[in-house]
């Protein structure tokens, strides 16, 4: 297990007022030597699929031990709990912690990285007091416990014992994939998120179409593979591997989620 | 007193220029080990206010000694002096450092902590050489002031003693209250601050009204408490406790400022 | 030779996405306990002027041995070399290093600083592993590299040496100056950089003018010099120094860039 001292934040706070100025105030307050970084607070307002999907896009490409403390909380003041996670290692995710709540933002790290324990935050000693606020549990509760667990506190003494099973999925079906007996592969997944340009990312890895062509079938269409955005003509759909290694649809200089009329979650079908 | 190591910048600089960075290379100039932690440079241009009201909200989160560089300066190259204080603890509050123009920005941290001492700044000893530019003193004066300051040079050295009354005021009344023989209280108080959405945020402490109902005056209006925004009709003016903790007047759906008309410093009155 | 412990990192990424801290991400995996500090990332996107002049603008305050890590990067996929420099000290620059593209980004710095080594990065020992994307050398050379120099690896041991004079340059005339025998002085320059506000900032310095009134020739205009925006008419044209220290064209409540039809290496007179 790496060391702890980098804290990395995420939320959909914006950069218009002092929210993230004031977590990181809590935090310098309990260890004013950690290394915080922002990964993003650029996140739109309450997107938790958005949150996911940025969080475990960046887990590859920081060191062991990081703390992500991500602040995407539609439902804060509710009964959803507080939780925090330590995740191993597996191939390009370096072993890692995850502090925020339990509404799904974690899954995606989850889906790439073993469970070695959770918890909920249960334990106010490591909660900033007096008693939290009932709207901003980024500040009262995340910061501290984040920068606690980054100053070397352990995992367990941070609340209640929770069965990683009963941890709120987001909403997604895995993919799956089949082959046949002439070797074609299909393989079965879903839109997993939906870029600032309307790109619809997949949940279908590159790795498995293995640099052969493919067509992918979203609702009544099916798309042909391209290698980039320029080949085919302006305003046609394509289907193409995207910067994060997954496969995407687009569309030549368009807005696939608004031409598609797609949304998170919806089927795809990919054969090669 | 605290350890002194955390630099907490506030300015109304944006984020579509390299202002804040220079600030920040010139600090890592006089101290490369300094804890820099941004608390917003969006508050709106020169909005002293807006300024002083993010700077008395962040303060009892951020350690103690933290040093508060703040950059509202609309005075900046006239004979508006630069100051240094050193701020006590009080409840809530923990001891601070400002560093910033004697321009009002300063005057809510002071209405919450006792001043210990407070300087002009007039040694150019602990400033950026050449002579600073007289229009950018964040990065000449106050930036490399706060970063000698957060590394533990002595207030005192920074320039000539003055006195706290001398400290040019924001120009607020105070929150006064009166309990009259019924047992009622009224809490004369004004307008210190307007947010984003336009609520008018009053000076007067949430704690004053100790869960009570109240009724609100301001100008010819009196408006009734209520819990939240949505307990009253769209377009509807009510007053509620603010997330800041103190007596709020908004409008459901609306912009307070602009239907109302009001401004900072506009007169309230509370009874309950 | 300063310490070596400061990053400064600049970029066309803006803030409403993930690419600067995946950057920070992959930096501290190299070295937590860097400084990184942000100069600007609001550079218009793939605009190699804007970056230039920002990076040269800001050198003078960053601390002796910073190092730049500056991503604008238009060629970024194709044959234009990935490069690091170690530049020397002169009157008002610090001893620096440049990591960067090998498109003229550098140039403003390489005008004022002496060239002590030139490196081509070819070791991709200090890459991030698995091999380096075709898009996103920021985060997969540049960044590394960065963090790698700036914890305290030989420039020489990061690739092959490459002679200065092989860089790519802006393609901006010098600033040249010529006395006549009546001891009016000409100054021949251009356009180096257009601001925010469509200001025309040139490659003559303040300090050439000495002081003394001027004319300024941009085709066929000749425009009188003044000490402020306001000393002229709105909608007219001035010229005066601006606040970098260069000499400026700038049209009072307008957009110069525009109404004079100007572009970055467009030739200026200015006679003294």
């Amino acid at each position: 297990m790496g060391q702890r001292e980098i804290v990395s934040l995420m939320s959909d706070f914006g950069a218009s007022n002092a929210y993230v100025g004031i977590m990181k105030g809590v935090m310098a307050a309990v260890n004013p030597r950690l290394t915080m970084i922002d990964l993003t607070h650029a996140i739109p307002p309450q997107d938790v699929a958005a949150g996911r999907f940025a969080l475990m896009s960046a887990a590859p490409y920081f060191p062991e031990g990081t703390v992500y403390v991500a602040v995407v909380d539609p439902g804060v003041g509710s009964a959803r709990r507080a939780i925090a996670l330590s995740l191993g290692t597996s191939p390009a995710f370096p072993d890692a912690f995850f502090v925020g709540p339990d509404n799904g933002l974690c899954s995606g790290l989850v889906a790439q990285q073993p469970i070695i324990a959770a918890v909920e935050l249960t334990n106010p000693d490591y909660w900033r007091t007096p008693v939290p606020s009932p709207t901003f549990h980024g500040r009262d509760i995340f910061a501290p416990v984040g920068a606690h667990l980054a100053s070397g506190i352990s995992l367990a003494s941070l609340g209640t014992a929770i069965a990683p099973e009963t941890l709120t999925p987001f909403p997604l079906t895995d993919c799956t994939s089949e082959i046949d007996l002439e070797g074609r592969t299909t393989l079965q997944g879903c839109i997993q998120a939906i870029d600032h340009f309307g790109n619809l990312i997949t949940n279908i890895p590159a790795a498995q179409v293995q640099e052969r062509r493919w067509t992918l079938t979203l609702g009544d269409r099916t798309l042909p593979s391209h290698r980039t955005y320029s080949d085919v003509a302006t305003g046609e759909a394509l289907t193409l591997v995207g910067s994060h290694g997954w496969i995407e649809i687009a569309i030549c200089c368009g807005n696939a989620q608004q031409e598609l009329a797609c949304a998170i979650g919806d089927a795809v079908t990919v054969s090669c």
